[in-house]
Parts: C-alpha cells; sequence; structure tokens
C-alpha cells in the first residue's frame, strides 16, 4: 500500500458523525430560516459545461475551476506535440468542469427553465462546490454553499429581506456580535470614474478588499505601482475615510449613479432601521467591494467581531447574470452562508449545544444464536416504533459487548438470557445510572416511548 | 451565445423544487430508517486519489471513473509527443477522481481513521457518485447512493439486519412487491471451480448477471466463446436450474467452500422467517452475481415484480477491502439505495403523497412604500413563529401580484392598504376559498398558528 491511497487530496474532507451532526444542526437551521423566508429549494447538477463557468469570475477564478478529463480515449481526434502549452491541450481534453459556486448555475438554470418559472423567483440551494484555491483555515478545496436568491424584479424590499434573512439565522445559531457590512457596486463605480481609471476598475476592486488584511499604506503603493497619480489616491482616501453615507454624497456630487447608489443604500438601511434586526449590526463599509466579477448593485458581506477567520457569508445584486445565457433584463440578488466559517465560529465560541452527537437509544446483548433470534423479534418492535437500536453482532463475552456500548454512548443495555426468556422478562440497563430492572417483555416498547 | 453554455452536460441533471421535495420524502424515510437501525452518519470527499479507486471496480469500472484534470500548468514537468496514447498522458496530468461509489472511499475512511473508530462499526452515508456510463433511464451520470455498512465483525446477524433494513424501507415507502434476491459469492467459486474454469470468474460472472436480460441460450452462447467445454456448460445449467438451496447441496457436494456458502444462506433464510419481514419476499437466486469486484460472502439485489428499471438496491459482504488501504482482517457488508430508480418506481406506481410541493402560507401585497414596510414588521412577527411569508417586492398592480400568489400555491395572502393600517386591521383572503375576512392586527399571528 502506498500512502497517497488511503488518504484524501489536499483541502478534501471526511466528517464523522460528530460533525456531520454538527453541520447538520446549522443546516437546519439554514434550511428551515430559507424555508420561512418562502425560497423554494432546487438543485443543480455538480458538473457544468466549460463554457457555462469561464468567465463568470474573473481571471482568478477561471484558474481555480476544477476540469474534468473527458472520457474514453480523449486523444482520438487531438493532435498534440511537444509545443503544446496546457491552456490549448486543456480546451482539446475537457469540456466539463465543477461548479464553483451556486449563483453562475442559478442563473443557467433559470435561462434554461424560464418558461416554467414565476418571477420573482425565490429560490435556495446548499450543495457543495469545488476551488482548486490554496487550502488555509476555514478554506477548503470543497466546500457547502447555502445561498438564497431572488430574482426576476430590481425591487430593494429583496435585499431588506436577505439581510433580515442573515439576522434571522444568526440570530438563531446565537452567533453575538455579527456585523453585515453593506456597500454598492454604483458607489465604487462612481469613485474610480472620479479617480479616472475606469479601466482599471477590476484590479481596484480587488485591490480595496485587501485593505482590512494589508492596511491603507500597502493599498496605496500597491496603486503606485499600478500608475495611479497622486490626485487619483486622494480621491480614493478621502472616499475611504468617509464614515457615513452623509460624508459620501458631497465627494459624488455631479456622478449620476453613484448618487443613484447612495440612494439605494439610504433605503435599505433606513427601512432597516424601521423593521429591525433581531441581534445583528448593520455597517456601511464603503472599502467592501467583493470580488466576483457579476455584482452591479448592492455588495453584502457577514463577519463576527474579534474572529478573524474572514467572512462568514456574501452577496449582492446582479443586473445582467442571465442574460451571457440568452436570457435579458433579469435582475437578481442574492446572498451566500459560509458554512464552514460558521461551523469554525461556533467551534470557537463553544456555542455547539450538547448531546448532539449521534446516539442510540438502545442495545441488546448477544447470548448466542437462539437469544439472538428472539431479540430480533423485540429489536424489530422498538424500531418500528421509531426507537434506534441495534443487537450485538456476535455473542462474545459480555465484557466486551458492555465496552462497545460505552463507547458508543448507548442508553440502555437490555438482557436476554436463557431464563428471561422462560420467564418471559428482560432486564434493562440503564447505562448513565448503572441501575438495571426487570420488566415483562410485552411492556418493553412502552419503556423507551 | 451558445447552446452549451446554457445546458448542462449529458447525463447529468437540474431539480426543481417540486423533484427535492419528493426526493427528500424518499430521502427522510431513508435516512430516518437507518438512523432506527442504529447507523451514524459520515460523510467523505467528493475527489479520492486516482490511486484510491482504480484496481477496485474491475475494467470496466476503471474506464468510468472520471478524472479530475491537475490545476495550473500542469504540463510543466510532463514531455508529451504526438505518439502519447491517452493513458499515459491521464497518469502524468490527473491525480484526483471523483468517488464512484460510496463502499470504496468507506473503507479508506475506515482505514485511516482506525485508532478513533469502534467497531463493529454501523455507518450510513449519503452522498452523490460520478460514473462515465452511457445515459439511459433511471441511469445518470450523477446520481446519489445511501449506504449503510456493518464493518469490523462476520456475523451472519448483519445480512440479517441489512435484509430487515432493505424490507423496513420499502415498506414505510409502500412500494409492493418487493424482491430482495439474496446469493452467495461462496457459492458461485465452487461452481466455476466444479466447471474447470475459475481463472474466468470474473467474465463468468458479468456473464451470468445478465442472465435475465439476454436469457439463457445467449448465455450460453457467449460461454462457448470463451472457450468453454460441453460440460462445463452442463454444470452451469444444472445450477441454474436449481430452484431451491436443497437441490442445490447435492450439486456443492466435495465443495467446501460450496457448502460454507448454503449454510451461510441458511442461516439468514431461516432467521428472517423467524423474526418476519413487513412486506417484502426473500428470495434465494443463484443467476445473481453483481458484477463488483470486491465481494466475498453474500450478495442481494431488490427488484420490483412488474417494473423494469433494474435493481432499487444492492449490496453484499466484502471480506478483504481494507487490506487494500493496509487494514487487514475486516470484514464488512453494506447495503445501497438507488434513489433515482426508487423515484422512477414511487412516480410509475403514484406513490407520492399530494402536497408535497414546496407551499408558502402567507403572502403580503405591497400596496406601496409605506405599506410595504408596516407589512414588514408583521412578516417578521409570523417568520419569527416558523411560518413561511413574503413580501411581494414591488408595489405593481393587485392583478399581477394575486397572479403570483395562485401560480405560487400560496394559501393566504394578505392586504393591507392604508385604510387597514389607520384601522389597525388587516384583511386575510383565503386563496383556496376565494372567502375574505379582517382579523385585529395584533391577531394576525394567531390566525396562522
Amino acid at each position: 500500500m502506498n500512502t497517497k491511497e488511503s488518504s484524501i487530496p489536499k483541502g478534501m474532507r471526511d466528517f464523522n458523525s460528530t460533525v456531520v451532526c454538527r453541520r447538520n444542526y446549522i443546516l437546519d437551521i439554514v434550511k428551515d430560516s430559507f424555508e420561512r423566508y418562502a425560497f423554494a429549494p432546487i438543485e443543480t447538477s455538480a458538473m457544468e459545461s466549460i463554457q457555462t463557468l469561464t468567465g463568470k469570475y474573473g481571471d482568478e477564478g477561471d484558474r481555480l475551476i476544477f476540469k474534468v478529463l473527458n472520457s474514453g480515449d480523449y486523444l482520438t481526434k487531438v493532435n498534440i506535440d511537444n509545443n503544446i502549452d496546457y491552456r490549448s491541450l486543456t480546451k482539446k481534453i475537457t469540456e466539463k468542469a465543477l461548479r464553483y459556486d451556486l449563483t453562475v448555475p442559478f442563473a443557467r438554470f433559470v435561462a434554461q427553465n424560464r418558461n416554467d418559472i414565476t418571477f420573482p423567483f425565490r429560490r435556495y440551494q446548499m450543495q457543495n462546490v469545488w476551488r482548486a484555491d490554496k487550502p488555509q483555515k476555514g478554506r477548503y478545496r470543497e466546500f457547502l454553499q447555502c445561498d438564497a436568491d431572488i430574482i426576476g424584479v430590481n425591487s430593494l424590499f429583496s435585499e431588506v429581506e436577505l439581510i433580515q434573512l442573515y439576522d434571522d439565522v444568526f440570530t438563531r445559531l446565537n452567533i453575538p456580535n455579527v456585523n453585515i457590512l453593506l456597500n454598492n457596486r454604483k458607489i465604487l463605480i462612481a469613485m474610480v470614474e472620479l479617480m479616472g481609471v475606469s479601466d482599471l476598475f477590476d484590479e481596484l476592486v480587488i485591490i480595496l478588499d485587501k485593505l482590512d488584511k494589508i492596511g491603507v499604506d500597502k493599498v496605496k503603493s500597491e496603486l503606485e505601482k499600478k500608475g495611479l497619480n497622486r490626485k487619483s489616491i486622494l480621491i480614493l482616501e478621502s472616499f475611504i475615510n468617509a464614515k457615513s453615507l452623509n460624508e459620501l454624497s458631497p465627494l459624488l456630487k455631479g456622478s449620476e449613479i453613484g448618487l443613484e447608489g447612495v440612494k439605494e443604500l439610504e433605503f435599505v438601511i433606513n427601512t432597516l432601521e424601521k423593521v429591525g434586526l433581531r441581534s445583528s449590526r448593520l455597517i456601511f463599509d464603503i472599502t467592501l467591494a467583493r470580488g466576483l466579477d457579476y455584482y452591479t448593485g448592492a455588495i453584502i458581506e457577514v463577519k463576527v467581531s474579534n474572529i478573524n477567520f474572514g467572512s462568514i457569508g456574501g452577496g449582492g445584486r446582479y443586473d445582467d447574470l442571465t442574460s451571457i445565457f440568452g436570457l435579458k433584463d433579469i435582475s437578481g440578488v442574492g446572498i451566500s452562508f459560509g458554512i464552514d466559517r460558521i461551523y469554525l465560529v461556533m467551534e470557537e465560541l463553544r456555542l455547539f449545544p450538547k448531546e448532539l452527537d449521534f446516539s442510540v437509544q438502545v442495545m441488546f446483548i448477544n447470548f448466542g444464536e437462539e437469544e439472538a433470534v428472539y431479540s430480533l423479534s423485540l429489536l424489530k418492535l422498538l424500531r418500528n416504533k421509531g426507537i434506534r437500536a441495534e443487537l450485538y453482532p456476535k455473542s462474545v463475552k459480555l465484557q466486551k459487548q458492555m465496552n462497545y456500548a460505552n463507547k458508543r454512548n448507548i442508553d440502555s443495555v437490555i438482557i436476554i438470557g436463557e431464563d428471561e426468556i422462560k420467564k418471559g422478562i428482560v432486564k434493562i440497563k440503564d447505562m448513565n445510572s448503572g441501575q438495571q430492572r426487570e420488566v415483562g417483555v410485552t411492556k418493553l416498547v412502552s419503556e423507551f416511548l
């Protein structure tokens, strides 16, 4: 055996049952909140045509998409020589790729099923995505995304509802100090216009996104390297220093798109002030940029104060995502929950309830074939009533069977030997108290209901 | 836009919310039965190292494994020329592959986590697998498998429990005429020995597996092509014609392994006769072979009479699966539920309960900004009580909003205009009866509890 054979690839994970139960605790709440907010579930295929995914996530994103090799003899119609570069070879030998997020497949789904969908369409989706990212704490190459989107309407009430949805989930998970950061791409577009560097928008957004990681001085020096002049950088600084929407408006004077962005933010913030959030804080943050290419309006990110795992959620409005799939004039807005980060936060803050672990209520001791067959009939009755129960599969030493029951956190052990069968009774040992009691065999089921 | 961009690859599927709800109906029952039978959940990564998967599913299986192209410039250390064949190129440019089933990843998981696992280990797993199979009805390139395995003990009570588990699930799903077919690899091994063609075991198993599809004559002519003599074929025929275990024993006289197989089958069948199945029939079937390389004892397959979608489940005992990952002497037995086939059967027999569809209880009509903000506060109260509710996001014409509510099967529509706000009331329109009632705004929530 070589070691690769018995381990998993870098950035991939297995989950034991404790982790599965904890993840399900989070997922059940997210799912339930999605449904309270009237989002309907859909699922899309893990693989998409490469054309569906490329060009939607920026150059960096394109590089991180996992491609699937064509099946069979994929070289029959391909000419290659030793000068071929990997990019052209990739085009010839792959046509499928793994989902990189849920938003682009969702847009493809909407375009493809446009005639069957009632708009505005509210859907949620909880599925894995794959990215060839460098693995680090809280970042894996396979991870679950949980998304809710409202598509086919450009009402700002959708942004309001999605922020409420974030607040609802994090309140129900008891996560304290949740900050929901809000910005609007229109303001960033206006800012870059005023700086006179609209052609550098994408790069600027990526640099700006790093502000809280690398600080303002490093951002400035990165911008200088890009060739930005002093005046542009001063404009940027004045924006970064704006602490509220009121301070921002004068800077945007004359920019129609910029003032539209301010107006949108004002509506969302004011409405949420009136309706109230359950426990989260909503914060305007001019430095919030979000890397993804497709956002055009509101952008949202969720962070927990004093915990440095990055964001636990993010989203925004995209006005034109389905048009790349041939369906025009469909505006949408969506948010995503980062389950792995949420898990880490909950673990760090010890927020998982005790006793989440998978537990078995009853185990029958195996004293030999006859007793075991007799036990199987009782086991069947218990299971038919929904009680989690098992029979130890071999008649090994009692001590060994009891050890197993202990390690598996089994609540009660049932002891049925020759004697008990004759007398028509069963012995029940409570594994927590250690106490043992006898009940008539016909009363066994009711003992556990 | 090209059409590839807006469609999904061959053999892949999306699920709309009706399908998701129906699938979840099946999955919830399967999951609940797994847990009644004391199986604990685990999950493994979608990608495995290629070495983990190859050589476990036979040559045919190896061809059907989806390989993932290495990331970045995967050609830097690779010499290729135009004579390279796809097999050697594949080895140089891929090191990860997508899960082909759940059993091999499970065996890898057990070997890797051997020190943390309490044996016998009962686990279930419900995850997608991918196969580059030719798509056809009920067979897709991505599909969900639901497996339960008991590993680390070689008791036949495990086989008994797994057959009961099949019976439990199909009974709860109300699927009639379920046949659980049972055979034992040991009998097949003995038979092939007696035929004098042990070296052809794998090929024979594959041909035998086709018996109910192509008939006995075609099987015979395929065997003749493989070079089998008349005597061997006569022996095979005598086995195929054996209708019960009693008829089989004389044929196996002198074969220790063969008689062991018979004894094992007898134990399982007799025990289940004593304990009783809820609704399924257990049938010994000498022609059941199952293609997978790793089975060594019992083999199981589930079919529905008169429905020709192939099997809806299958499994068996594997005595040596983890030894390829360095963990010896661990016997296991497992079964798998084919959710897609089960879905098709349920659809064909109209077994899905009505009203499984995702439904929203309450929608607020949007009469403008002020009314909408007022509605949002009420919406929040409803949602906090777990009621599925939404606000129509724009104040468009009432007719359009009502049409939306109709199409989405919303139970009740709430009408709040200027007047209602002043009077402190809300109008509730029941969308089924069409009747409308007024209640005080403070009583709204209790109307839906």
